[in-house]
């Protein structure tokens, strides 16, 4: 989907995040930081090292919070009344996808099925968003 | 006035915040980073010095910074779905409280007044925040 | 209780801590954290899962050098030399307070009852603070 | 080239970046964060306001040492003895790319051609990076 | 200067500060970001272009802020109660240091003379961290 | 003994690191942070509590992170084209002092020889950087 739109689009695509604002945004980061969460996963489910373990746990507690920063940046920073109008299911979409990188997801969590539903969320949100910079 | 408060309150009334979770969460984070900021916003009104007038710009951008974070905490981590539908403006109001905190708030601007709208919003979103404490 | 508060409070009562210095200071920043750490520890000893716990004393790790940094910058950037000579304590009373956030305090144990020992300091410390404002 | 690496890869493309390893790395974070440069950049270019400027400066200062921080993690942790072999010209590339996003590239200057310099220097990492995956 | 130093001391010489505790502690920590804060207002004083100036002021900052971290740390986690009993005027020569780092100090002046003022507070406080080492 | 060299020293001997740049650099900073290393290695071998085992993990692995910036600051701001050609050892030193002090060293290990090795490789830079200082 993201490649395809990447297609759409002639001109440079990486997108960010800084609140001058720049006005350059990208969901990438949010979605990095969660493929990072799942390799955690994959990785502390074939080691029982204990100090592997415990090194992963903490990585993975960064990992997510980095992923609930970078959302809450497009959700506060980007997203204005105009994208909440047209899209009224923004607000829970970013509320579902921001707990679901916390104590009730990928943080309280090593399953790596916890980070692909994170992946899911960011995906949805990630179209949405390139919908907004096409239009 | 703080010390009477607190000797009439026989149990401790300090909330927070961490995402283990603990439990512990209190709007007052995000109102002594907005508090803060309208002394700076006064401070910078009085003080011409271009040295001064500098630091007060980026100490300013920090604390708006700790007001998003302190808020979007709330929003995502102490907030429940049984929340946001009882109090259907909560998203919003969060939305618009984060984004006053930012660079069409007190970021991009040095105004106490532009400050005073952000405290009204945070003590919105603490209203109804105690709401949901005693209920 | 806290709503009633600020019912009862008709001007702001939130008080902080930049070091513009902005003017407003507020114990209640050090409060909060170590309210934070007790909740930790008592959801440590009801859960003995080991990936919780991990969650927790890394969780607790930051939380306790928060409040270390909220008393140092009351005691280097509140509190002025009349203020020492007045309250000879002060100085050993910040001392204390900081170990007990320490590796010898809420670092080093689990214990609640460590917490409770720190957060009495807090309160030492916030009376004399709030006595200073009505000064 | 980046856009046909894409689509060669059947699978999803984020890499990045925690010390782990998970695994996951992408220069695109790096990317990501100079293209913001840039765009504080032109923002700067095309407003005097002294409040802005200051804090497009601190803010492209932040970005730049984001950008650094991305290019140290591939060069350490993602890049192995063997690409080093290969690719000779790597510890080079690498040092002169931060060395661009430091006090004599994009943080002391507000040019966005030095973000340009800055993105091709990035582009040639990136170039060798995603060969090294397809090897 | 310092190599011929390295050459006659056969042993490591490094002190610091994790609050482990690791039981390495050394005050140059707290001095070479105080030498750094000197050179700055050396450099400040030397050139008057606007965009160098705004980094030199928040770049002071950092530094100011890492000397006062750096103090503290040695004032809570290294002083034990010997030594404040030894030292009496402990207390004070620490609040004096980490004062002089802060607004009244080297973050609002960019007086060299400032910064002076505070290395040779380190170098007090130095002077009786190697006399305890010593003891 | 360092004492003595203090003494021995008439002049300051700090040196450090901001990219104003300030000028001010030394290797002492990621020394010390390798040190600490050392030291949480060997508590952890003597300290079999899983509380206190879990602490040395996540503090070693800051003090790692710490050691791997401290280095990419020397490499990339101190060291300029002249040095590289003068001692085209230099990039791969750094490269594998780093490495040292990630995953594959310092972090994944509790190991204190491999903190040693690290130190080794430190004392490696350390040596180049003071002739370069003295040339």
């Amino acid at each position: 989907m993201r490649l395809l739109t990447q297609l759409l689009a002639p001109k440079s695509v990486a997108h960010a995040h800084c609140d001058l604002p720049c006005g350059v945004y990208d969901p990438a980061q949010a979605r990095i930081e969660a493929e990072s969460i799942k390799g955690i996963d994959e990785k502390y489910a074939q080691n029982s090292d204990p100090e592997f373990r415990a090194r992963a746990l903490f990585i993975k507690e960064q990992r997510s919070e980095l992923v609930k920063h970078h959302l809450w940046v497009l959700w506060t920073d980007y997203f204005k009344p105009p994208h909440f109008e047209k899209y009224p299911q923004l607000h829970q979409l970013f509320n579902d996808a921001t707990k679901l990188a916390g104590a009730g997801g990928t943080k309280g969590s090593t399953d790596p099925a916890k980070a692909d539903e994170l992946l899911l969320k960011i995906d949805d949100i990630g179209k949405i968003f390139w919908e907004t910079k096409q239009g």
